[in-house]
Formats: structure tokens, C-alpha cells, sequence
């Protein structure tokens, strides 16, 4: 059942430490989203260290964004001890289809590792189902499968719980489609927000472990009432990056679900 | 020909995918200096997929301005791949003078790879041709030549642009000298702010490849246009830097032409 | 003796170089507030490049927030040639206590590098001297001493600095402690604030490096007065990152004394 605000309260009562292996770009601002909504985030990255880490949090986030080979060594450590703890973990292809070393690299992780929630855009999901992609970097365009078809394919050919965005996003566990219609089109102009939402995925699930559909869609209705309230009053995606960490600490509980825009089928 | 707006109104509906490879600091920032000023950012430094990610992109930005082997190794197989696709490389010498490695990295890659922009300031660029410079760090503090002379002398020593940016700019190809005189001096105050005029400096070349002299001058002139706008209301550089990204965003191809402070010898 | 307005304006006047070997998520944050402050960056971790750099830093902040070991590296090289010239090296144990990998590497960081002034919080101490401590992630939340105590034990196990902060912050070299007690709730919702603490440390210490216990307590109070400062007039964790390079660029070297809360003892 979608009940973002009473996770929400939950989530800002536990203060679930959420373990991130991200990228460069955006590994502040995925920090301070998960703070900023009431979560704790650790971020580790050396071979050495990521199972005794993963193993004090509460869901483990991994995120391709800038790959280079010790980092996906220590993706693989983390996702495999966090799997024999039954510690969530959330995947996040950034710029899957861009080059055959992310494409390879992701599914490598799928493989590998029992991944609870994938968390892409349309481009880089239909890339991993093997579907049509028009991928551009890190921006996918367009695809040749439509999103709700796209989320329930991924979500059975990889027995996960699929989490496609976009103006629409839609969350799969193969059966079931949560589709969520929030947000800003300020979130396109701002870099990493993409990212934020895998993280603030992890934060949700790290709550509410049993119903990792619900715990999704939770997270983008969160993410994107709060990139609402960000976008009103902003000037332009500078101020609206600032205010969106300001929107995130704010957001209620108790009114959250009533602007929640999303219907399930 | 000068003709910032015109330039920037062909970015904005080309959206050119700009391949950054460049340092820790400021790699948020440039990234999100792309994408609000209308291009495409995608940040990728493994050598496994360099060659691959600049083959889509449109220009390669190179920045040296956190240094170690592995990246070294990853700018000269991109820049050596743009080359051969004739995909403009930028290049940014981060700290030239502070350090031998980085300044033999520098001579390094101008040696291997055909720069087509280089963008630095003042005592990076003396080091480079060999002038006498005065560098703490990251900043250069005076050079013992003229800053016009030196922007030409470096463009006529490399055989290519060299954009010497300062209180005033100077863009030459060896020949032809612009001069920029727009800007704010809160922009000294940011971290990564050249680093950004070398990002954008890399939007504009993947636009107008044909005369890097006048895509590096339209660069400057559009972001300091921006800098200036940002500076009207900011309350210091934390302000400043937010409404750097919602100026860029909001930068009118059509007035800003009329705003630019250039002269062309 | 406490003077932190007139330690501030020398760092104006002379601006310190402080080399900065620090973790992938906080390096443009701490470089934006020693910008902002008055003193200048600089950012290199390359074991190649490390030993020349700090030659020319008046202080050296190394913070091992994300670990790997050629960073280690790179941390004991630059260190020992901090030693070596007498340039003060302050250092930032973070995480220390989370994982055996943070835990003994800061141990030998503190093993073979003079270190001057230990900042870190209470957990990460108290990890540190062997008390008993609660460390999740990053954040630590409780410990088995009281923090002054914990202050004076660790600087006399360790023969430096300690500055152990928290809602209030206790420095001691062994014997005197000063206690400072501004600073604003907003500073725990940002990810980075203690790093930012760490560096500004480093640019006190930088200026007055016969009187380490005063400049890292100047530096504390210089810092807190801003978060006071950012804090008023903010929304919400956002806006307060960005308003709080405002106003550490805005401090008041004539006013900043008077509004210092602490006491020595």
C-alpha cells in the first residue's frame, strides 16, 4: 500500500544509515538529499572496507555513473555482502547503453548480485532488456517500448522491482504498476537529480524492506512533491537545486499523500 | 564573426553531448554549467570507455586539475580518439606551474593530442610557453609578459587558441586577438569558475568547431554576462553561485549581444 | 590567547595556500569556504605530485572520508614532507570506528605524521583513544566520555590538538581546554559541515601555527559565527549551505570577537 507519509515518519524516526557507492558528479548531492530527508548516508568506495560498512546499514545503494575497475570490484564486495545479510540493494545504470563498458558493467551487477530495485530512465532500462534506446551520455531520449510495458518487462526478465522515470514514472514488480506523475520540469535542468531519486529509493526501501514497490513509488512521490515546492519560487535550476534540500527537510507527512499523483494498476 | 547569440541559440536546439574529463572539485559544477546553458553533459575517464563516450560527444573537455595516473592515461586515449574523429578537444591546465607532474602532464597531452581550445589563466599559460609566472596552487598571481602577447604567443608556440582568461580575456589564434572585459569579481570567489569557462568554452567549440577563435570568445562572453547577471542580488559567493546556473539557464540570445564588452586587433 | 578577528583579517592579508587531501564528496565544499573565508585551496592527491605541493601550503588538511589506498599514500608522503618543512598538518579522522580499514589507517597516519591539531567528533575520538563509542557511518551519536575529558585524553595520548566538536566544542592541547558554543542546528542537516570545520582549521592554523589550541578554537567560533549568520534568513538546509559561503565572506573581523561564546578552563 502507498502510504508515503507514514513511511516518511517512520524513516525520519529510524534514521536508516544508507550505504552509497555513486559517482563523482553528484555523490554530495545524493549525500545531502538522504539528510536532508531525515536519513543518514555513508559513502565508501575501497574494496577494504565496503562489506564491513554495508553491513551496518540498511540498504546499500550502487551507482555506475563514473566507472573505473577498482570501483566495480567493490560494487560486486558490497552488493554480495549486503545479498547475504537480506540488506537491500538498489542499482542505478547510470548511462547504460553509452558504452559497452557500462552495459556490461550493469548487467554484470545484475548477475551478481540480487538487486532489490532498478532505478533508471527509459533509455537506459530498455538498453537492459535488450529493447530499442536512443541513449545520448547519460540522457536517454527516446525507446521503443512504452514505459509501463518497459517496467514490467524488466521487472520479470531480472525478478526485481523495476523503477522507470521520466514525466511519468512507472514502478513494476512484473505484476503490479505504480505510476507516479509528480514532479518539475526544473529536475531535467539540474544534474545528479536522477541519481538523488535512486538514493532517496534507497532511504525508502531501507524503511519498509517487505514492499519494495510501494517503498519506491514512495520515494519519487517524496522526491518530486518536494521538487514542487523547490520549483515554486525558484529562478532557475541553481536556486531550485538549493531549495530542493530545503523542500525535502520540509516536507510533511501528513499532507504529503493527499498531492501524491499516482494511480496503480 | 562574434555572434554569442546566434551560437547559443544553435546550442540550445543542437544540445551538443560535451565529454568531460576533469577533476573531483568541480565536476558537479561543470556538469551542471552545461546543462544550463542548453548542451549535454556526460563525464566518463575509464580508459575502458573513453574512446567510446567521446565518439558520441560533440567536443572533449580535458582538465588536469586533480592529477593520477590512471586519468592521465584515459585523457590522452580521448583526446587521441576525438582527434581522429575530428571532434574538438579543450583543453584546461589546471595548476600548471605548482607542480612538475602537472606540468609535464600538461606538455604531455599538448604534445600527443591537437588541442584545439587551451583555456587558463595567466601563469598557467606563462608556464606553458616558458615566461616567467608567479603560481600558488591553483591560482596564478602575475606573468611577466602582457597578457595580449602572451595569449598570442602561447596560440603561435601550441599552433592553436589560447584563451587567457583575467580581469580581461584575450582569445588568440596567433594572429586575430579578442578581447573579453565582461564579468564580476565574485566569480574569484568561487571554486571552479574557470574550470566552468573551460566547460563552456567546450559548448560552444562542439557548435562552431569551424572558428574556435570566436566560439572561445562567445564562451566568456556568455558566462560573464551570466556572472554578471548572478551577481545582481547575490549576498556573496554562496548566492552567487547558485544564481550563476539559473543565469545561464535564463541567458537571452537575443540581448546578449548587445551586452558583451569585446574588441577585436 | 583567543583573537579570532584579528587572526582572520591576517589570513585576509596574507591568504595561506592550504593544501587539501580530502574525501570525493566534500572537495568543492571545502575549497568554497577557505575561498570564502579568505585563504586559497588547493586540491592534489597524486603520490607524485603530493610532497611538492605541500612545500608550497602553508597547512595540509588530509581527511579520510573516502578512503583507497594510492590516497593513503599520497596522505603519509605529503604529511611527512609537512613535517619536515614545519608546515602544519591538521587532520580530519572521519568514519573512524565504522569500519577497521578508517580505524587503522588514521592510526597510522597518526603513527608516522606529526599531526598538529586533531579535529574530529566526539565518536571518531573516542574511537580514536579507545573509549567507548557509537559510530554509524559517518555520524557519531553517543560516547562513554564526557567530551572535555575526551578533549584533554586524546591530545595527551596523541601529544597534539584535540578538537572534539559537537553541540559544543572542546579543544585542548592536554592541559587548557576552550570550550565554544555557537553554531546552529542547520550545520548537522548539510553533509560536509565538519569537514568544512576541518578546513578551516587548517587555514587558522596556517597563520598562527605557534598557537594551535587558540587557532582551531578561532577557527570553531569563526565558522559558528557564520552558520549563525547563514542561518538566519535560511529555508531550510539548502539555502543555508549556499547563504553560509556568504557569510563566512562576510565576516566581520570588528565584530566576530564579541559575539564569540566560549570559556577556557
Amino acid at each position: 500500500m502507498i502510504s508515503t507519509g507514514s513511511t516518511l515518519r517512520e524513516l525520519r524516526e529510524r534514521k536508516p544509515l544508507v550505504h552509497q557507492i555513486t559517482n563523482y558528479v553528484v555523490m554530495n548531492e545524493t549525500a545531502n538529499a538522504t539528510l536532508a530527508l531525515g536519513a543518514l548516508p555513508v559513502m565508501a568506495h575501497a574494496p577494504q572496507e565496503v562489506e564491513e560498512m554495508v553491513s551496518l546499514a540498511s540498504a546499500l545503494v550502487i551507482n555506475i555513473g563514473t566507472l573505473s575497475d577498482h570501483w566495480i570490484e567493490a560494487m560486486l564486495l558490497a552488493g554480495k555482502a549486503a545479498n547475504a545479510r537480506k540488506i537491500p540493494v538498489v542499482l542505478d545504470p547510470v548511462g547504460v547503453g553509452a558504452t559497452t563498458y557500462r552495459t556490461e558493467t550493469a548487467r554484470r551487477i545484475l548477475d551478481e548480485v540480487d538487486i532489490a530495485v532498478l532505478r533508471g530512465n527509459q533509455g537506459e532500462i530498455a538498453t537492459l532488456v535488450g529493447a530499442e534506446a536512443e541513449v545520448r551520455g547519460v540522457e536517454s531520449m527516446a525507446t521503443g517500448l512504452e514505459p509501463p510495458a518497459l517496467a514490467r518487462g524488466a521487472a520479470r526478465q531480472f525478478g526485481l522491482v523495476a523503477s522507470v522515470t521520466g514525466p511519468i514514472d512507472h514502478v513494476s514488480d512484473g505484476d503490479r504498476i505504480v505510476s507516479v506523475a509528480n514532479g518539475h520540469p526544473l529536475l531535467a535542468a539540474v544534474t545528479g537529480t536522477g541519481c538523488i531519486s535512486t538514493a532517496l529509493t534507497g532511504c525508502f526501501v531501507a524503511v519498509k524492506p517487505d514492499d519494495p514497490v510501494a517503498a519506491a513509488a514512495e520515494a519519487l512521490i517524496a522526491y518530486e512533491v518536494a521538487a514542487e515546492d523547490a520549483a515554486a519560487g525558484a529562478d532557475g535550476p541553481g536556486t531550485f537545486h538549493a531549495r530542493l534540500y530545503d523542500a525535502l527537510a520540509a516536507l510533511d507527512p501528513d499532507t504529503v499523500d493527499g498531492r501524491a499523483k499516482y494511480s496503480e494498476s
